[in-house]
């Protein structure tokens, strides 16, 4: 069934340095107007980077929204322009110092389709190497962490482990 | 280690029926200052609903951000005020027209937490009862899909469950 909705009116509010926020008017399947508010976002990368066959590097870091420190595996921003191979093998490397000689894609999720377009490219990246040592841009500070891969489903269950990306990751492999 | 970083000056940008955006300024750990773009959003239930042991009930749902229908579980935006089960119990009505009489909170989960504070709390619910018949509110269409537990990891794997929150909630049972 076609249940998409037209854009009949696009309002700008905030083109910002990571996000754009615009207000459409949009055409519902019955004919009804409506507004959707919609932040675009230009996505991003994760990767599952194995240590060895049972052990992930995952980064923990505070994140300014919510308040609080949380695990996640490695992830970032694409640039504009960016391939997202390319992409994610830099983040691998500023996150957590690391390069990879196998570096696969496993797919691709939504992170809140209701009101953003933001997809996040998931990669698993083996066979590490050591890259550059300083980790972490300029405004971004990371503790490096390792969890058995085995620990994970109980580090959910338990909240340890409550980002999105991070657990959909591991539903891929 | 403590990476947290000091709001030093919000400036609101956005108030609009569902998201706020603000920028902040913030005070890094290493003294410097940067700019951090905020969406609040008041937060969401997903439903993984039993039709029996091994089945679910998804919505296939247009979504106007990635201009595309997708597959998610029952899922809605907390209401001011509104408790969570007791939002849940509504999404789960209005959405697929079933009721519930055991319905377990089973762990909540951050979609984007970059830039964006919305938590999904996740929710199961099983011994499903015939509720009102009339799906869907004003400005929401919907077509409820049955789906076997067992095909849903194929179904992350091959590209057809991309929604976050879905995906999350499979790894919470």
């Amino acid at each position: 069934m076609d249940f998409s909705e037209k854009t009949i009116k696009k309002d700008m509010i905030y083109s910002g340095k990571i996000i754009e926020v615009n207000l459409q008017t949009v055409v519902l399947p019955n004919g009804r107007k409506s507004k959707r508010e919609v932040v675009n976002h230009p996505g991003g990368v994760a990767i599952l980077a194995y240590k060895d066959s049972d052990t992930v590097f995952m980064v923990e870091q505070f994140r300014k929204p919510i308040e609080r420190n949380i695990l996640e595996i490695p992830a970032g921003k694409i640039e504009k322009d960016e391939d997202i191979k390319t992409c994610g093998m830099r983040e691998l490397e500023e996150e957590i110092g690391y390069k990879a000689r196998k570096f696969e894609y496993i797919g691709k999720v939504v992170t809140s389709p209701g009101f953003c377009d933001e997809y996040i490219y998931i990669f698993k990246a083996e066979d590490l190497y050591k890259g550059r040592d300083d980790i972490g841009d300029e405004d971004e500070f990371i503790n490096i962490k390792e969890v058995k891969i085995g620990e994970i489903k109980d580090m959910i269950k338990n909240g340890e482990i409550i980002d999105a990306k991070t657990i959909c990751a591991f539903m891929m492999i």
